[in-house]
């Protein structure tokens, strides 16, 4: 009976990325972790790979690093990156800033690719940050925000993102159209490749934000001809928490792209520092600041235990981990008020598993209170977040079963 | 005689803060760096309390840290930073994201204090990103830069900003100043409070650029009144490679503060997710996006040494240091064609002093090989940067003799 331990046993036995897990520090406590959404688990060798930045890099040769390779590394990470989990083109991928700055810095540019259209269209359930930023975006060029989706952008409960609705909503105004490639609700994954047909037909920019997918569904950016990505590495890259998010843009745009906010580090000779903004050829013109050295070595080694590990195969076990976790509520909590938020199609979802319930707050501290870490999303949500480096079969099942046992007590 | 070692070795047995650098990590390699105001010296602290965030509070509380305090960090890193090296009050100050995009952030805000007025006051020879970002802002909202200072922005050479420079480039259109308090090129330091008061008297907002002072020259923003400011933390403050940035808004402006770059981290109720944005109050809706708890915890590190050892102390050791230099430029330089390029008053200086000499580059190269690390500045500038709490009067004494000792086997 598929319910039983001894099943997931039996799969995690059977799991060909199993012994991923030990290549991530996992404390002897009993916690049974389904937030790596959120904030994915620490890499084994990060610790190691962070010091060496810290005591080698900045403690003995100072200054030195900068030209030693520091001032490479957001590139270096983003093609190793944009490689790995983008399907990006070298040149494509730069490690920088935060998802909110990028969108901000990608979204102006989009606009700027459109000089005479002013409609951005936005999922109306989209990330906040997303939301804010193209809302303000719009309103610092003259703009407006075409909001697509349903009415409801508190409900965890929503229609995937169809073709069919982002074809319903262009126009010959829509410059830019701006969506997830996974919802960070409902881990409803769209279809990238027809929605970018879609929007290229309208003579619009497309740029996708793939935070709730990258590292978990394997994206092919260049061959769908998207124009611009960004994206989060503290879920799935494991790059920890507030580590520095990526931005991808085409190569046949790279000459047409304005970023408004012309840091030195994006400048095409840093260290002139003449009159004029000359931004660098290619992605590096999106970088701002100063790069924290510490961050994209974190990057980095996240980055690198999904190469090892390959998209395809993180794909097929993420696969399995959804569908197993969508057969424990079907046989476990259906009965009990649960009901499934995300898609029941495994080519329809991201990486994690949605569940919804009244008392979803309650219960999420509940779970965490007995070392089950879901989280919470407002209003009635509880996100199931299954990892696939880093969750096991066994974690599922523990975690949905003290999931049931806590509604069982309720019920009583 | 001043210019003995053994003159250097009294000064540095006579000084208070000569314990201090034992609180660092410094290589046994003989290296005499120069160049703390680029990037500061490791503080031996530093890497324990980095692996504690990496190890405990990412690998093994995973999620949860973020509600067990890095929410919050920011802020308290901010009030610390704050109060020990601004002249801050509590909930002014926030570090987060890079001093290009605190500028971006904090000049457009400015801007939005003063909707009617459409010049932004620059210095002409401003750290290039403030130029870049001045100019880029300007041609977002339809404003025009008005520089000031000298012609030309390469030299190193240049007069410092008087109170009256500035006053003669005000007039009712002026709706924000942007000024370092430091020069980058000559160290110069302006008068603050007096350029504050200029612009006050103008109608205008005043933004100081701290990014040279900070941590080297005491700052008293609320008392002098000023309005908003933004500087680094990887210089003088020893926060580590591409520490993120603060910014510095007067509580009397807060409630009127709009930032640009609205990302959910500034929202009045982060995890809410509403619909529409609501700025955090105060200065936290300068935030964006997710911070990096790892690189905060640098920066507190070194802010908590700057506030240990005083920031008079520190000034009093600043200002020793570099009178010392100057004592050395003229002694043993100026007859091989070694001119002082920053200001011989004490209080006009911040904590480096740069000489100029046409062979600039590769001298600085020459001296680096040599295991002396000052910096380069274009065209023809050495920048030798004393960092009160690691440089030792005998690091001056020896890095000016390997220059000495170059420079007279140039003229054989």
């Amino acid at each position: 009976m598929t319910l039983d331990r001894a099943h997931a046993e039996a799969l995690d036995a059977a799991d060909p990325l199993a012994a991923f897990r030990d290549r991530f520090i996992v404390a002897d406590d009993g916690v049974i972790y389904l937030d790596g959404n959120s904030l994915g688990r620490l890499p084994a060798d990060t610790p190691a790979r962070i010091d060496d930045v810290v005591r080698r890099q900045w403690g003995t040769r100072l200054i030195r690093s900068w030209s030693e390779g520091w001032m490479d590394v957001p590139l270096e990470v983003g093609d190793r990156l944009g490689e790995a989990l983008l399907g990006a083109r070298r040149g494509e991928t730069v490690v920088c800033d935060n998802v909110t700055l990028n969108i901000f810095k990608v979204l102006h540019a989009a606009l700027g690719l459109r000089p005479t259209r002013t409609t951005i269209v936005v999922h109306r359930g989209e990330f906040p940050t997303d939301r804010y930023v193209a809302a303000e975006a719009a309103a610092q060029r003259g703009a407006s925000i075409s909001w697509v989706g349903p009415m409801d952008p508190d409900s965890v409960e929503v229609d995937p993102i169809s073709p069919g609705s982002v074809a319903a909503a262009m126009h010959d105004d829509v410059a830019v159209v701006l969506l997830s490639v996974v919802d960070y609700r409902t881990a409803a994954l769209v279809d990238v490749a027809a929605i970018t047909r879609v929007v290229h037909d309208a003579g619009a920019v497309m740029v996708w934000d793939c935070s709730h997918a990258v590292g978990s569904v394997p994206l092919a950016l260049a061959d769908v001809d998207a124009d611009l990505a960004i994206g989060c590495t503290y879920k799935y890259v494991n790059g920890g928490p507030g580590a520095p998010a990526f931005i991808w843009a085409n190569s046949r745009l790279h000459d047409q792209l304005h970023n408004p906010v012309p840091g030195w580090m994006g400048h095409s000779d840093v260290f002139a520092m003449g009159p004029g903004y000359d931004p660098a050829p290619g992605v590096r013109r999106f970088m701002t600041g100063t790069p924290s050295a510490v961050a994209l070595a974190a990057v980095d080694v996240g980055v690198g235990l999904l190469a090892e590990a390959g998209m395809t195969a993180v794909r097929e076990k993420s696969i399995a981990l959804t569908s197993y976790a969508v057969e424990l509520v079907d046989g476990w909590l259906a009965d009990l008020g649960v009901t499934l938020a995300s898609p029941r199609e495994p080519h329809l979802r991201g990486s994690h598993v949605t569940v919804r319930h009244p008392d979803a707050q309650a219960l999420t501290q509940a779970l965490t209170d007995r070392g089950v870490i879901p989280d919470f999303r407002h209003p009635d949500g509880i996100r199931i977040g299954l990892a696939p480096l880093t969750t096991r079969f066994a974690d599922v099942h523990d975690g949905l079963l003290a999931l049931r046992t806590l509604l069982e007590a309720l019920q009583r």
